[in-house]
């Protein structure tokens, strides 16, 4: 009986408290595909495609130069807004992406941005913190500069 | 033996899951309290014991307008060249603050930061990603902009 319990602490807190390679790995490539999802929504001009990476929620944070924006429907509108047509959402392109994994339920990712564009070639940095929920991992704050 | 095995089971996972609203509590005034100790170096011209909240290690990420910064030395550098003296430190204020904790060993903060100067204002936001370390909560990576 001892062992069955310590058996069983040593597996509830090692899935807690720490993740193995695998469970890592995983999760990396979890979050890279909803990245992945995101970018090939944006290059064919579905920005509400796009939105379903970021957790449908008023909760949800976006802060970029301009201010915070609250919430998932207005994160959309400022987008809809901001990239009115195909010209202006360009070809959008995540690149040097590097995912801290820090709990079996939470990820922060740093990356870079750009959009390549007829006029221009704007870009940035990203911190992203995703959470997982029940139907998959989603960004729940979303710094963008 | 069935119910302590139960209750261990449960301790493991509610501590590991969840937290309860006092550890919730407790974590966002451990938090602040590194924070506050964080403005009250820098307002009196201490950028060495502000650094103090960062975590001491290579792997510190700070991101901000002009690009990545890694590293906490690299990171104090940085500040000691862009604030060389107490005229450019000037007052600093963090404000609007929330604090988002997402396990007992991460939290993820908002809020807006200023800096009260003779010639002008500079203020914008600021996301920092906490953990805890054994000798506390330390900021792992700051997206400021």
């Amino acid at each position: 009986m001892q062992i069955i319990l310590l058996s069983i602490v040593l597996l509830l807190t090692t899935s807690a408290f720490a993740q193995s390679a695998g469970q890592v790995s995983r999760i990396k490539t979890d979050v890279l595909a909803v990245m992945d999802a995101q970018t090939a929504a944006w290059n064919r001009g579905d920005v509400n495609e796009f939105m379903r990476g970021y957790w449908n929620s008023n909760e949800l944070v976006f802060v970029s130069g301009d201010g915070v924006t609250r919430g998932w429907q207005t994160t959309l509108d400022r987008y809809k807004k901001n990239y009115s047509s195909r010209e202006k959402m360009g070809e959008l392109k995540f690149s040097e992406v590097e995912i801290d994994v820090i709990s079996k339920n939470a990820a922060v990712v740093l990356g870079s941005w750009s959009l390549t564009r007829v006029s221009d070639n704007p870009k940035g940095k990203f911190t992203l913190i995703f959470r997982k929920f029940n139907d998959g991992w989603r960004i729940v704050h979303d710094h963008t500069s």
